[in-house]
C-alpha cells in the first residue's frame, strides 16, 4: 500500500488526485494507494474528497504527513518555500517529495535548502491547465495526455524518479524530464508569455474611454485571445517573480517585434505584412501537426485529419534525457 | 422574388448563403429568394453550391449581376475597389449594394466614389469568423447570434438600409449601427489587435533557437492565444492597410502597456502584478457575463452558469442608433 500526500486542493491537485484514483488496474503502475488530501482551507479538501480525488481528509500537515511514502506539494510558488520548512521536520525518513510549480529554479532550490537529506525531492510541472481555479474547476483528464516536466539531478535516488514518474504515468500523462533552469526558459515562452499577452489585450482594451461600445463588438477571437487573462492572479505574480529574468527576455523580444510591425504599417508595406502573416500561420499549422502535448478531443476541436504522433523519436528529441 | 448575388465564395460568403437559405419561413423577413454565386475560382463557386449555399452559380460577373436586386459583396478589403469598379456598370438601377469587409471607412469611400447613383450602398460587417477560410469552412451558424455592424448614413435611402437589415435578421445575426470611422477604431481593439497579439506570439516563440524544444511544452493556453496566427494572411494584410492609423495607436498602447510590465518585474513589484493581473481578470470576467455578441453554445464552452442577457436595454446602448 502507498501512502500518497497531496498538499494543496487546488486546480491541479484535486485535478491529479481524481486521475491517479481512477486509473484503471492495468494502468495503475503504483498498484494500491491511499490518498490523503490537505488544504489550510478546510472546505477545500471537502470539495476534493465530494469529487472523489482524495481517500482521505487530513485535518492538520502531521496529520496529513506522518505515514506519507509521497508528498505532492500543489501550491501557488510562493507559497511553497514556507511550505516547505513546515513539513521538513514532518516527512518520514525516506519520503518522496515531488511538486507542480510551473517554474522550477526556484523551487528546486528551496528543496535542497529547506528539506532534509532522508528525503528526496523531483520538481514536477504538468503542461496543463485552465483559466478557471480551485478543486470546483478539477477534472480527472486535465493532465491525460499533457506532458508532465520533471526535473530531477544527478543526485537524486533513481527509485526516487522511478515513484514520481510511476505517479505521471498512473495520472495518464507522460514525463518529460529536463533541466530545472531550461524548464524555466521554455515555460516562459510557450505558457506565461501568452499569459502576459493575453493580459495586455484585455488591459490595453478594457483602458480604453471606449471601452464598453468596442465591447460589444468584441467576438470569439477576443474570447480565445484573452482566455488566460482570467486565471488566478496570484499564480501568476508568484510565475512572474520566480522566472522574471526570462519573461523580461520575452517582452523585450515582443515589443521589438510590435515595433518591426509598426514600420511595416506605417510604410504600407503589403509585402511584407503578407510575408510576416504568412509565416507565423505556416508555424502555428506545423506546431499543431506535430505537438506531443495534445489532449484526448483536441485533435477533433482543432479539425484536423492527422492523428497525433507519439512524442519520442518523431520529433528528433532522441538526444535528450529521457527515461524508459 | 428577391435576387440575391453574393460576389466571393469564401468563409463568410459562403457561410451567408448557407444561413440566408436554411432560414425557416417564420425567420424570413426577405420573403422568397433566389441566391446566386459568383467566385473568380469556378470551382470556389461548385464548392458553395454544393454546401447548399446558393441556388445558382453565375460564370461571369454580368450574369451573376444582371438581375440582382441585392449585391453581396464577400471579397478581401484590397480586392474591393477593383470589384466595384468593374461591377458599378453591371447593376441594374435601384440596385442595393452590401459588403462584409472587417473596415469600413475606406471600403465606404470606395462605393461612393465608383458605384452609380442609381444604387443605394449599405456598409455591413459581420463579427463572426474563423482561423479557417474558403467556402470549405463555410458553416450555416457562423453568423447565428453575431452582432453585424451596419454603415450607412444620412443619405442612404431607406429602403435599401431596410432590406440589408432583413437580410442581416434572415442569417441570423443582430444589426448593429455606427459610423464607419467609429467601426474602424473599435474592431482595431476588439478584432485585430487580437489577431496581431496572436501572430506576435507565434513570431516572437517560433523565432526562437529553442523553438523545436519549446514547443513540445506548449499546451491549450498557447494553442487559444495563437490561434488567430492561422488566419488568412492576404485578408489580414488587407485588413493593416485599411486600417493602419487605427492598428498604429492599438500598438502604442500595448507597447506602453508592457514597457510597464517590464519595470514591475524589474521591481519585484509584487503587489502592483497582483493588481494588474486582478484588474484584468475581473474586466473579462464581466465581458464574458454582459457581451450581446455570444453565438449558440458558447455559453456551454465557457462553463459559465448565467444565461445570455439581450443586448439592449442591459448594456446602456440606448442612446446608440439602433433600429427596430
Amino acid at each position: 500500500m502507498l501512502n500518497i500526500t497531496i498538499l494543496g486542493m487546488g486546480l491541479i491537485g484535486t485535478s491529479l488526485g481524481m486521475a491517479l484514483r481512477s486509473a484503471t488496474e492495468d494502468a495503475a503502475p503504483l498498484g494500491p494507494t491511499v490518498i490523503t488530501g490537505y488544504d489550510r482551507q478546510p472546505s477545500a479538501t471537502a470539495d476534493a474528497r465530494g469529487r472523489l480525488a482524495i481517500d482521505k481528509q487530513a485535518r492538520t500537515l502531521p496529520d496529513a504527513l506522518t505515514d506519507a511514502d509521497l508528498v505532492v506539494v500543489a501550491v501557488p510558488a510562493l507559497a511553497a518555500r514556507d511550505l516547505f520548512a513546515e513539513i521538513a521536520p514532518l516527512l518520514r525518513h525516506g519520503a518522496v517529495v515531488t511538486d507542480v510549480i510551473s517554474t522550477k529554479a526556484e523551487v528546486v532550490a528551496w528543496a535542497r535548502e529547506l528539506l532534509p537529506s532522508s528525503v528526496a525531492f523531483v520538481g514536477g510541472h504538468p503542461m496543463a491547465g485552465s483559466e478557471q481555479s480551485g478543486p470546483q474547476a478539477a477534472t480527472r483528464d486535465l493532465l491525460t495526455g499533457a506532458i508532465y516536466c520533471l526535473t530531477p539531478d544527478a543526485h537524486t535516488r533513481p527509485e526516487a524518479v522511478e515513484l514520481v514518474d510511476a505517479m505521471v504515468r498512473q495520472a495518464a500523462a507522460k514525463p518529460y524530464y529536463l533541466e530545472p533552469a531550461e524548464h524555466d526558459s521554455f515555460v516562459a515562452a510557450v505558457s506565461h508569455l501568452p499569459f502576459l499577452l493575453s493580459t495586455a489585450l484585455v488591459g490595453v482594451t478594457s483602458g480604453s474611454t471606449s471601452w464598453r461600445e468596442m465591447s460589444a463588438l468584441a467576438a470569439s477571437g477576443y474570447r480565445d485571445v484573452s482566455r488566460l487573462a482570467s486565471g488566478d492572479p496570484a499564480m501568476h505574480r508568484d510565475i512572474c517573480l520566480t522566472n522574471s529574468a526570462a519573461l523580461v527576455g520575452w517582452i523585450d523580444a515582443t515589443s521589438a517585434w510590435l515595433s518591426d510591425l509598426r514600420a511595416q504599417l506605417e510604410a504600407n508595406d503589403a509585402q511584407g505584412l503578407l510575408d510576416l502573416f504568412e509565416q507565423a500561420r505556416v508555424q502555428r499549422e506545423g506546431w499543431l501537426v506535430t505537438r506531443p502535448n495534445l489532449r484526448p478531443g483536441e485533435n477533433d476541436f482543432e479539425n484536423l485529419g492527422a492523428s497525433m504522433p507519439e512524442r519520442r523519436g518523431l520529433l528528433g528529441f532522441g538526444g535528450r534525457k529521457t527515461k524508459k
